[in-house]
C-alpha cells in the first residue's frame, strides 16, 4: 500500500471512455459512452452525437429539471441509475454560476456532473501532538459502509450553500453546536475525477479545519456514523498509507491535512506525489 | 488584475514549443525548439532529433557534468545562456533520485531541468490577525530586482539538501538563528512550469511556515534583501491581487499561505482557481 494508491484510485478517470455533456456552450457533465448511448431514445431532452451530448430540453430551471427527471425515472427503472435519493444537486458550468438544472444525487455519477462537498477535520492538540476525530460510517450507508470518515462531511445540496451545509452537517453528524462549527477555518479544496460503477465522479471537496475543545465528544444524530474515535494524527496517516479503512476520498482529505500541518514531511518518499496529487485542475 | 493572472503567468508553458531531453529512458529536461537546435553541433554530448534530445555523453556524474559544462561555456559565450552563477543544481529524473549530472544554475532554464527551491513564510499573530514578514529584493538581483519576496527563499543547490538550504538561507537572508528556523513546519509545495527568456522554468518550491517571535526583526546579511517589513496578511493578499509588486512565484506561495490559513475564503470568486492552480502535477 501507499499514499499514491489512494490518489490514483480517485483519479482513475480516462477521457477516452467519456463524451462531454453540453448545455449550450458550456460543458456541464461527462458521460461514459454506454451512458451516452442510453440517452439516445430521450431525443426531446438530449441530442446524442458520437463525440458529445447536448442538452436540448428548453425552458427555465424547473422545466429542464422536470424533463431530466423523467429520463432519470426511466433509467432508475432499468437500474442504470441507483434509486432516487430525493436530494438534488445544482448542475452548472462552474461553482457559483446559475444552475442549468437540478439533478437527483443518485443520478449525478451517471451524468458526470460536478458535485461539491464539504469535509471538516476536527482536531486537537493533546500531549503536544495533533489528534483527529475519526468517525466510522454506519453499516447501512449506501456509499462506503463501515469505512472511516472525517468527523463531518456532506454533499452540498441544492439551496443549502457551503456554510449552511457545514453547520447543518456538523449538528446532524456530530452534534457540534453551530457557533463552534462557525469557527472552522477554510483550508482549500481537494479535487479528483474518478470512474465509479455508474459513471464519473467529478468532485470538489471544500476542506475546513476546526480545533475541537478538549472536553467535547462528538455524538451522531442522523444514524450516518456508528461511532467516533479520537486518534493521533500520525496514526491516522499510517492507517491511510497501509489500508483502505478510510472512505476513498477521505484518504485525500487526510493527506491534505497531514501536509498542511507538517505531519507528512519532505523526507517522505511520497511527499511530492501527495503535494501535487490532491488538486485536480477544474477543466 | 486578479489572482488567476499570477497563476497563468507561472504556467504559460506550451508543450508545442519544446522537446523533451532524455537521459536513457528518463526525461530530465524540456528544451525549447531553438535551444534544442543550438545543441546540434555538440554531437558528442547531445543527439538532437526532431521530437527529442538524448544526452549521449558517457561516464560518471563528474564526467557528464564536465561534458555539459563545455557546452554551457560555448552557449554563454554566444549569450544563449546568461553568465555563470557558479552554483550547481542536481539534474535527476525525480526528487531524491541520483543525479545524472550537475548543471550551473544559470543554464537551468536553457535545458528546462527541474529546479527545487525552499520558501519560508515568516508569520505572527498581532492584535488577533495574521501578519507576514515581507522582504524587498535588492536592486542588483539578477532575477526580479526590487520585487517583494518571502522572508527567506532560495534554490536548493547541489550538495546542500532541503533542510540545510532552509537553515543556511534563514541565516544569510534574514539572520534567523538555526534553532528557530528548525521549528519551521513543512506545509507542502507550490509547483509550476513557465517559459522564461532563456527557456523553461520547471520549478518545485518546498513551502515552510515559521511563527516568528514578536520581538524578532529580520536583518539581511548577504545583500540580497534591501529591507524587511511586517504587513497584515490580508494586506499582502490584496497586494497580490492588485499588483505585480511581488516576485512572480512568490505570489503563488502567498496564495498557498492565504488558502491554508483561511485568509482567502470560499466566498471569493477566485477561490477554486487558486485552490486548484498552485500544484502542477510533476509529469
Amino acid at each position: 500500500m501507499s499514499f499514491r494508491h489512494h490518489i490514483v484510485s480517485c483519479n482513475n478517470y480516462d477521457p477516452a471512455r467519456v463524451v462531454p455533456l453540453f448545455a449550450g456552450r458550456d460543458r456541464v457533465g461527462l458521460l461514459r459512452h454506454d451512458n451516452a448511448a442510453a440517452l439516445r431514445r430521450f431525443s426531446d431532452v438530449f441530442a446524442v452525437a458520437d463525440d458529445r451530448v447536448n442538452l436540448v430540453a428548453r425552458g427555465d430551471v424547473a422545466a429542464v429539471s422536470r424533463a431530466v427527471d423523467a429520463v432519470v425515472d426511466a433509467l432508475v427503472a432499468e437500474k442504470q441509475v441507483p434509486k432516487w435519493r430525493n436530494e438534488t444537486f445544482d448542475v452548472a458550468p462552474r461553482w457559483g454560476a446559475p444552475a442549468v438544472f437540478r439533478l437527483d444525487r443518485g443520478a449525478v455519477p451517471f451524468f458526470g456532473t460536478r458535485a461539491y462537498g464539504v469535509h471538516l477535520n476536527g482536531y486537537l492538540r493533546q500531549s503536544g501532538s495533533l489528534h483527529l476525530w475519526v468517525g466510522r460510517r454506519a453499516p447501512d450507508k449506501r456509499v462506503a459502509p463501515d469505512k472511516l470518515d472525517n468527523i463531518v462531511a456532506g454533499g452540498i445540496g441544492n439551496g443549502h450553500g457551503l456554510q449552511e451545509t457545514l453547520l447543518k452537517e456538523g449538528e446532524e453528524e456530530a452534534s457540534i453546536p453551530r457557533n463552534l462549527t462557525s469557527d472552522a477555518l477554510p483550508a482549500g479544496v481537494v479535487s479528483y475525477r474518478m470512474e465509479s460503477e455508474f459513471g464519473v465522479r467529478d468532485d470538489v471537496l471544500f476542506v475546513f479545519d476546526l480545533e475541537m475543545p478538549a472536553d467535547f465528544v462528538p455524538t451522531n444524530q442522523d444514524g450516518e456514523i456508528a461511532h467516533f474515535e479520537l486518534m493521533p494524527a500520525s496514526a491516522v496517516l499510517d492507517r491511510v498509507r497501509t489500508s483502505d479503512d478510510f472512505k476513498f476520498n477521505v484518504n485525500l482529505v487526510i493527506l491534505d491535512f497531514a501536509l498542511r500541518h507538517g505531519i507528512l514531511r519532505p523526507d517522505d518518499l511520497e511527499y511530492l506525489d501527495v503535494a501535487t496529487g490532491l488538486h485536480r485542475p477544474l477543466d
